[in-house]
């Protein structure tokens, strides 16, 4: 059941004179026949599109469309306004000004009954009784009606219903690999923040989930990064990239990540480059020794960037509007990895320990391939890493199938089909205590992914015959390895695995000393 | 000539009794005899506050006063407060509940004549004719009065004029030395950016100044920042520490960086972590294809850090308010550096070289230590720079002082005094072409700081026997190092110098490769 209903003019760039009222007359009722009925299938042709009412008042000829499933409404009017542009412009030298849909209306029957009360915009109401669902749109410009609105606002209320039927990730987490039983050999018991804090390993930045990094706790680091990239990265031949940090609004919304808005850090320049424009702000610090926080942000534009989450968003932009040859890519898929500084997620405030951080640490893998060829580089990676965790690290670790990491970075909640192939590992390290943040006795610290063509298609990218172009990406966060590394192995250099120690030297480097600090 | 007008109330917890206007009486004119005139200076006690008038109306006590140089009204009017607020107290227990200034007025001399219109916030009225000045402020309260804004607006004022004394960086620069000349052997005529970006050694990232680095020029950038770790840090002992990248609004104002507010990209987190609030922002972009800024901007948090515009600014937080031990240090100076990522300033969208950067890279080099420690590690740090520049790198360069650093970015400008030593160092290298973002044949690639005892002032870390604490830094960016030394020494990876290709291999990695690009 699908019933639409439009109200809606077509302005004419002057008055039309009267003898054009039996034209328009005769315009109206062959385009029922005809102009509204092309494209709807045969023995559907009650169901296209139909002028119901119309009147021509000064400049504006006033409508109203009705139809089913069949040329609708919004492309109904549009033709009409095509075809008058021709008829009245050939006769009369008189154009479509603007030709817009002043009312919508739709009666439709959803696939599944909503379980709470679904929102969508651009819309004056929306009632829905059982499966039915009553909507009323604002009005529609030209532009949004040939940008196809009412139909995009209808697949997302169908969307956003099915959406609420799909709980958590958990359901969709199964456990494939569990190694030996070790938490006996770790050296820290409990969380190691404190300690850490005490011996000037790293101090508070006024931040939540922020830390400043000292000498001893920055050769740790930098030592489980070298491993990542000598052991890892450099053997499976992935090349060093620099991925930009500030990931433009229009590159975060083909990742999807507007849909997980809410946990990304927004960058917004200010208004102007002009000294004289922020001088007041400058006068109030002097004058009142507080940030004027407020005037800051009407100084601001809106936000141009997303600071990056995924740290991979400027991979799939790199590639798009490009075409790929997807057979070399089989004998030279490109395998990249960045380590260009820190990325961010918006954890909040709630933040107490190093294991969980608003600003944090990682090598990126990102590769590009036919499809079984990528799922082979990740699953490399994924074996490499085992073998850091397990040999070099000496750690318990679990490995888990779970969720698709694109859909989740999406904001999308989706059914898992039965695939042939895992899209997401993740790999968690097993602690013997509840981490400061998050009432949970274990870290996942890695994750596996296969994104199938997902970025391809976003990014609009695409092999020269049309071969599927698959895409992954591995992050491997030396903040948590390192976070690890140190619960396993203890504050005590001299305890260190060799491998560590390899990177660092002789002797760990110290904390700087001061009076009353550390 | 300083004539200072308050006039005011105090709000009491209660109506007085009628019997209480005699007391009144009595209290302001002893007042005005005693308490209004304690530390005027000997002989000066006429420009101490009196109060003028006052009546009592009902809870209110109005009152007028006025001073010259010494006990200003917004003093006195508190002093009245609290010795009233015991009086009345004891008895009729009453207390007071408020003390405001409505308006207040001031008349002054200003040390010299403005030479274009002044603002201050905070001000009614502000006219200026000649050097005389009349202020009339706004409201306000206790806590204002407490913290002394009049004084600091005053001040503020002084400032302003005495700025629009001053001109540019440029006046206060005087080259100290100039290499041999050396254009003629550079191997690159004019900008490299069009070249890199054919040979898909870069790619443009939709945000202006901001560059995908490709594995070739990567591999530079890297090398190039090994030989200042290995040849610069690591010979004078700097220890890698990891400075954060948000930097709180509260320590932005500590560096002095709200007065450049224009030049810094701030970073907003979304108001809350809940989904739901950003339900919309989906919604949107599913109908629209657009990311619905506006929409986004409401649903930020106004600017809760700055993206890290100096590298530095966390180093001086680390030891706020701390006490060091200047001794040790004269020894055991403090000496870290960082290469934890990218830093940025807002340059802002006209940017269209590889040279001139929104988001770049920088080794950080900073250090404490004893006033001629410090300048000892400053020019040692120099020293090793010009090493690299033009024995490794063979480049023609020059060798400025000019302005503090640290003055200019804390967005003040003043004028340089005869020192003992230089605080700023630039080193700039000579190019044969002018720059794509400025009419420049030159570019400045490092900077050499002491910044005396400001940061330590600003930050409130001393040493345990007050003696003099000195900082410093110094900025050594791979970004622009690499840049310099594409064009000297060209595109083709046979004619690098050794010491460069040491750290990259036999060969150069090469671009990705698609159908389209590059």
């Amino acid at each position: 059941m699908l019933h639409l209903k439009l109200d809606g003019y077509i302005e004419l760039g002057d008055d039309l004179p009267n003898e054009a009222q039996s034209e328009l007359n005769a315009f109206f009722e062959d385009a029922n026949q005809k102009l509204l009925k092309k494209g709807a299938p045969k023995g559907k042709e009650s169901e296209a599109a139909q002028v119901t009412q119309w009147s021509l008042k000064g400049d504006k000829i006033e409508l109203q469309i009705v139809s089913g499933r069949y040329v609708r409404p919004h492309s109904a009017i549009l033709r009409l306004s095509n075809s008058l542009s021709n008829l009245l412009g050939a006769k009369y030298h008189v154009g479509v000004r603007r030709t817009v849909a002043t009312n919508y209306h739709i009666e439709t029957e959803l696939e599944k009954e909503p379980l709470e009360q679904v929102t969508i915009p651009f819309t004056k109401e929306l009632k829905i009784e059982g499966n039915k669902a009553y909507l009323s749109l604002v009005e529609m410009d030209e532009s949004e009606l040939k940008r196809n609105y009412p139909d995009r606002i209808l697949r997302r209320l169908e969307e956003k219903v099915a959406a609420q039927y799909v709980t958590g990730k958990a359901e969709f987490t199964r456990t494939i690999e569990r190694s030996k039983k070790g938490l006996e050999k770790y050296k820290i018991r409990e969380d190691p923040t404190e300690t850490a804090v005490k011996l000037g390993w790293v101090k508070e930045f006024p931040g939540a989930g922020i830390w400043q990094i000292m000498p001893p706790y920055a050769a740790l680091i930098r030592a489980v990064e070298n491993i990542i990239i000598d052991d890892i990265a450099k053997p499976l031949g992935f090349q060093e990239v620099m991925l930009p940090r500030l990931i433009p609004l229009d590159v975060e919304m083909k990742k999807g990540h507007l849909g997980i808005a809410n946990e990304i850090i927004w960058a917004c320049p200010p208004i102007s480059r002009d000294p004289k424009e922020f001088e007041e702000i400058l006068d109030y610090v002097e004058i009142t020794s507080t940030p004027p926080v407020e005037l800051l942000q009407k100084k601001l534009r809106p936000p141009m960037f997303g600071l990056s989450y995924a740290q991979c968003e400027p991979f799939y932009e790199l590639f798009a509007q490009e075409i790929v040859d997807i057979e070399a890519l089989e004998k030279n898929p490109i395998k990249f990895y960045d380590k260009n500084g820190p990325t961010w997620r918006w954890e909040g405030g709630g933040l107490k320990g190093l294991e969980r951080l608003n600003e944090f640490h990682r090598v990126e893998f990102v590769y590009m391939a036919p499809p079984e060829k990528c799922v082979e580089i990740r699953d490399q990676v994924l074996e490499k890493a085992i073998t850091m965790i397990d040999k070099d690290l000496d750690l318990e670790y679990r490995i888990d199938a779970t969720t698709a990491v694109y859909l989740e970075h999406a904001g999308i909640t989706e059914e898992e089909k039965e695939e042939e192939f895992v899209k997401t590992y993740d790999l968690t390290v097993i602690l013997p205590f509840e981490t400061k943040s998050r009432p949970e006795a274990e870290l996942e610290i890695s994750s596996f992914h296969v994104h199938t063509d997902f970025y391809a298609k976003r990014f609009h990218f695409r092999d020269k015959t049309r071969k599927t172009v698959y895409t992954g990406c591995v992050g491997i966060g030396p903040s948590r390895y390192a976070y690890v590394t140190l619960i396993r192995h203890g504050f005590n250099y001299d305890d260190w695995p060799k491998k560590i120690k390899k990177y660092i030297g002789e002797k760990l480097p110290e904390p700087p000393q001061t009076v009353t600090w550390p």
